[in-house]
């Protein structure tokens, strides 16, 4: 597998449709599930980049969350189109941070913010370098 | 890891509290819930034979759900007690059958009905014959 | 909300992309998700008939499953392009039943193959004639 | 329902035991699963103190989260006794805020802390004033 020398896009947008086994008694999506969907805005922005984390973890690169914030700042409807912004904020040899910005696509209300840390490690999960194809172009 | 040599115990019954995660906008929990209360079950009745799937698994024995049928008698309610019941129905070279009962405590009226066949496979995911102390001790 | 007259669409096609949330230490796709997308494929089909099922319940009519059958048969990895065909198999005064087939896009094998009964309820979760529109076109 | 007229206990200790399906093919437990526990570690102090929240949202108080902040220290690995502690932090009339601790049984090793901000909702998710006896005996 090869990888691209440096990363040329830090951000990116996915559409999410909430499904129905995300929501809860409450009649929303459960707060749990926005880890979900940011994992996924992630995985698609590193896609975006020419990568696939598939790739990357049969390389023996795995990315764990290493902290994750949240802001849930209006409830999320069942079945109402979503955009996810997710944008890679910073990077360094120990960990790469992320920020996203989940809006609802009819009026682009915000309705949660978010931001993580994660750190690289190997197959063992021992802490390993960043890829250096995680770097920005222009850094 | 030793293992040991027949299982003795065929049936086994274990206490569920649903979480508010796993209901769903219908006010119940969510039909995808109960395959995850089986495997707890089938967890359990081998714990309670004297071994832990994680030691299975750490042997190189895993067991892949090949086929489940679930009958959802009635909604189950958020935080209501419940009791599991595990049933090892059938054992082979090559696959292991389960039935499971899950019933309200508070009058013992059955929810849901299911059945699983589960076949063993190794690391890499082929069939294997089943370890020997899966068969009971009485066959 | 109106709903159609009669339903024209008896099978539709979705796409899944895998999450890796849905993997499991086994290293595929853990076996409850099938029904999460089997759910989705249910709507979809829905959807395509012209029927958000969301207005369905804002209009009081609930689809509560009341029967699951998935037989398994090959591991589904993670992030690797799925189809799914969902058919409405048999629609009667009291329930309305599935089959599903998913496939693998990229060789067209079959990966697991299901069956499902449900129910329709009020919002009381009594159960309540189905609605007209359900009914296949010709029939 | 007749609630407590204040909350005599502050942080309570549950067990976990985690699950086969909270586990990612990364081997170990999934991130989004931490926010599930969080959430059963505040029904259980909350328990703890005389109320069941199932009474609470029959009486139409919803508790909401606002924000919430998790600090991944090392990985939870599958069927290993945990302990979660869940401290009530603050109280005011528009939120509630908790702490969480996540540590390993067999060492009493810190897995992963957390805190959450929850405001107070009705049965139409507009924000209402804490109840009474969610402020602590001696505020």
């Amino acid at each position: 597998m090869e990888f691209p020398r440096r990363t040329k896009i830090s951000s990116h947008t996915i559409n999410i449709l909430p499904r129905y086994a995300e929501t809860d008694k409450g009649g929303v999506i459960h707060h749990s599930v926005f880890s979900i969907w940011f994992e996924m805005g992630r995985t698609e922005l590193l896609r975006a980049n020419g990568v696939a984390y598939k790739d990357l973890e049969a390389a023996g690169v795995f990315f764990v969350v290493a902290q994750l914030n949240i802001k849930f700042r209006r409830p999320v409807q069942y079945d109402e189109q979503l955009l996810l912004d997710t944008t890679c904020s910073a990077v360094s040899a120990a960990k790469v941070e992320h920020v996203y910005k989940l809006t609802r696509c009819s009026d682009s209300v915000i309705l949660a913010e978010g931001a993580s840390v994660l750190a690289c490690v190997n197959e063992k999960g021992k802490v390993r370098r960043m890829p250096e194809f995680m770097y920005p172009e222009h850094e």
